[in-house]
């Protein structure tokens, strides 16, 4: 047998230590059994009433209530424990103010002038208010809340961008700034591995991988998990990928992110392809095709992000060989690609190994639909032909044995100027052209010695083939394309003649200098930050904060109104 | 200066072959500058207007009709041109029928008893019928057709499933049985890796890759592109599994597939798991979060899935490690996984690891919709929570501070008998709880020794982090939990234990026979794939094919009626 007890009281401000501190308090008094000190939104009393721990009264609460459940031996118990209720709040208090500590902002900066961060932790709905006065005050901000609106986000980031300062957040857990972890960080070495995050434990994750594979860390930038959408458009990060590149300590940026916009994704990407560094891209959820494109190197997984991280720095093999017959023989003087494929599968890789690094791309064969070719007989920008597609094969034989429709193509595209490269597949074997290159090669050597674009050939297949691959090769180099065995060569050439990089820069740069800096921060909310900051021999000060008005909802409105009527 | 003149001829039959050799017939005749030769689809049109080859007459022509276009320096020429069309056409026929042909499917087999292949390439629209009588006549069908329709695919592959026939196929391109080629093949080393594909290039560049790796190649099986959507329910692809896990002469199974329906795919790897051997699997355009789970490895590209052909067969040094702490000290007795997560990323990428080798898998934080746990507070088959969501952190601490809501849920999870494995990540670092072991081991302890359920911890940190990474995992360990610092490997626990193979048989198997003897095949339709396979040393009997009235759409509507009423 046991009792439950329970206590609403309505429109005052606890902070969450608060209330897990109360709930254990009550929890060890004599006869107690169980206690649940919970704010009264809906998720909240669903998960007392999962816990066996609702009362009539408690069902009744709303979000600005604080419920307080006590189940107990007897109504005794039950009675003494909330009986307690101010008393434990008080003790709490009483230990939280050991030193003296400012009430605001504004306080706290002229305490300690040289802070240049400011870690937000208060509740979602008081954080942007804090983080704009921040900004206000020319700081930077590290906003660990949730529960901010988008809107919100939006605006505070497009002030720090004006002003040369980052918000990373909201709901950014983690960031390591100049050796020192903010918020939930791992301990690990320095070094030269540099991140921009908008996952929080994606970053701890790599980071801790990082240091377990013997590498280190030179700054770790959280941008929340919103950055990367179609609203924020990735601000935080593009300010984070260039302060990186910027960064002599940072050798490799790693960028990594759950799924961005698509839009967001491309216009990343083609940033990052400007940047003087490596970037290893782990966009989580999304296929990697490709693992290398210029400098960019994409990862699979997060310990994948991490291993690559370590090997990016060195310049692969490929890059050591000496410009060759590897090389393209003339310099492209459009801008796109055009990929005439007789291969579905081929075309499809092709498209999924480009689709994020070259920008705009479409297809008769499209990945999805914003991709779609209008017309498949005219290209557009750059363009993936499936030319084994339906609409080309009606009574007629496949590319792969009749290359007369890919010769018509192969023309009018090195008419065009907009094409800065041409790329086929040849597929040899069985039931294949007897002999491709001697249509092709003729063809290409039109394309490449009148028109002056460089072709590409992707050529599948074996030295048992009845078309002897040595040859076909010879022949369709001879006639100045370049061979490759494997697709993913083709797409490396196709990102280095034709990858358009965007600039870096938005706004002012963020200025290196508190990145060099010991770091100093100004604290407001979680007091364990605090204590973090201050147990890593960073300089910090606590802002004893409290919600404008106590909390009160009412009061608080009525305070906005007076405040909008000065 | 130069005239266009044309001719259409309505209603008769010309395969592809025919007409390419009409148009270059013409193109060579003297005075003539281009030539179109084409059956008047809309395409079609379009793309001779695309050639500057388009006349008023051609722009009338139907789909069923011949469209002749010759573009030549003067009249004169042109109508000279068009008047060799009936010679042109007649040296071509003749030429083929060389040898004794039969004239019908039936005629061949009677030929050529032996012969259990039919390889089928007429215009799709005959192409089912020629399908149907070959499996009435009980030989297996390679169906190179495209244009036939999705429900006649079905119909066929149900047909022969019943009898214990393949149907690779329609738009089947390519496939190698017992070191011969059917349609498009490369000519690779026999070997040991056996592929089923739904890719017609992708199965040759991988045959191509694994070939030039120095590998070989055991069957390919082609299934055409449609065989894994969710009409077909992948019925070639599990007969074609079914066949290499029997198979003796193949040790690692590939599986390629454009992106397969989210509902067969997770059949399909059910069904791989159940199989005795190493599967590569490719599905293009799906993330590859893990590159193991059990018996299956994933490849990102076409070049990787033929890597990993040649490693995969090689027991990983991990499979040969002694079971000791890290094996689950309990055995699962429910079937499902239960993962609390604090870290959202973390989560994130679990559910991604094993979204398609568990189902059905639900998450509060879901890559998909139809992944959605309906109550986050209940857990239903394998679910994956994010207990950092705001839903469960209003109000309250984050999980990587706060154990309170996580022990909750251990015990709730710990109670329900559908559990078979409960997974935690223990994220260490600064602003984390100080010492999570502390207070999440005894409920572990409690969990695996009095409710006798296997737990798994995802331990992420490092040496230095203020926790004791050693000592925290120590003490987990000591509880009964199994600590893992990679999530991969976290996701190969769940895997073996919990990964319930579905059986891979749904019809009579299909007979081993007829890829282990000397093939020989009967052709019907592109005389090109005859040669190819009397090349390859196979014997072949290739059909002088006509479609039924001569391919007259009338007569043939006509022919259908006094069949039905016989």
């Amino acid at each position: 047998m046991s009792v439950r007890h329970s206590e609403v009281r309505s429109g005052a401000y606890y902070d969450s230590v608060v209330l897990m501190q109360l709930q254990r308090g009550l929890a060890e008094l004599p006869g107690v059994l169980d206690a649940g000190v919970v704010m009264g939104t809906a998720a909240n009393r669903e998960l007392l009433e999962e816990s066996g721990l609702m009362t009539e009264e408690a069902a009744q609460a709303s979000a600005d209530d604080l419920v307080i459940v006590v189940q107990a031996q007897d109504d005794d118990a039950a009675r003494a424990a909330l009986g307690q209720v101010d008393s434990l709040l008080k003790r709490r208090r009483s230990a939280a103010a050991q030193s003296f500590q400012p009430r605001s902002l504004d306080g706290a900066v002229k305490q300690m002038p040289d802070a240049r961060w400011v870690l937000i932790s208060v509740p979602g709905r008081y954080a942007a208010d804090v983080a704009r006065e921040a900004l206000t005050l020319q700081r930077h901000v590290f906003l660990y809340s949730d529960n901010v609106s988008l809107q919100e986000e939006v605006e505070l980031k497009h002030t720090a961008r004006e002003k040369g300062l980052l918000v990373m957040g909201p709901d950014c857990g983690t960031a390591i700034v100049n050796g020192v972890g903010l918020g939930f960080a791992n301990r690990v070495r320095r070094g030269d591995v540099g991140l921009v995050a908008a996952s929080g434990t994606g970053l701890q994750a790599i980071t801790a991988h990082v240091h377990q594979l013997g590498g280190g860390i030179s700054q770790a930038i959280g941008t929340g998990g919103r950055d990367l959408s179609d609203d924020v458009q990735g601000i935080t990060t593009l300010q984070g990928l260039s302060l990186l590149d910027r960064d002599p300590e940072t050798e490799v940026i790693v960028l990594v992110s759950k799924p961005p916009s698509a839009d967001v994704a491309a216009r990343l990407l083609s940033v990052a392809q400007g940047l003087s560094k490596p970037v290893v891209v782990y966009f989580m959820g999304q296929p990697v095709a490709v693992r290398q494109a210029g400098n960019l190197h994409f990862a699979f997984n997060l310990a994948d992000a991490a291993d690559l991280a370590l090997v990016a720095g060195f310049p692969d093999i490929t890059d050591l060989a000496p410009p060759g017959s590897d090389a393209p023989q003339v310099q492209p003087q459009g801008a796109y690609l055009r990929a005439l494929f007789s291969g579905g599968t081929l075309a499809y890789e092709l498209l999924l190994g480009l689709q994020n690094v070259l920008s705009p791309i479409y297809s008769n064969a499209p990945l999805r639909e914003s991709q779609r070719l209008e017309n498949a007989l005219r290209s557009h920008g750059h363009t993936i032909l499936d030319l084994g597609e339906d609409q080309f094969t009606q009574g007629r034989l496949h590319p792969m044995m009749d290359n007369e429709l890919r010769i018509r193509r192969l023309r009018q595209e090195a008419d065009d100027p907009e094409t800065g490269l041409i790329l086929l597949d040849v597929v040899l074997g069985e039931g294949a052209h007897p002999d491709p290159a001697s249509e092709l090669a003729p063809v290409i050597a039109e394309v490449v010695e009148q028109r002056q674009k460089p072709v590409g050939v992707l050529l599948v297949g074996t030295d048992e083939d009845p078309q002897d691959i040595e040859q076909q090769a010879a022949r369709l180099e001879e006639a100045g394309a370049t061979v490759y065995q494997e697709l993913s060569l083709a797409v490396e050439e196709a990102v280095n003649l034709l990858a358009s990089s965007s600039p870096v820069e938005t706004g002012p740069p963020v200025s290196l200098e508190p990145f060099s800096e010991p770091l100093a921060a100004i604290n407001v909310g979680l007091e364990s930050f605090y204590n973090s900051l201050r147990g890593q021999g960073a300089e910090a000060v606590h802002v004893q904060w409290r919600p404008p008005a106590g909390g009160n909802e009412k009061m608080m409105a009525l305070l906005a109104k007076l405040k909008a009527q000065q």
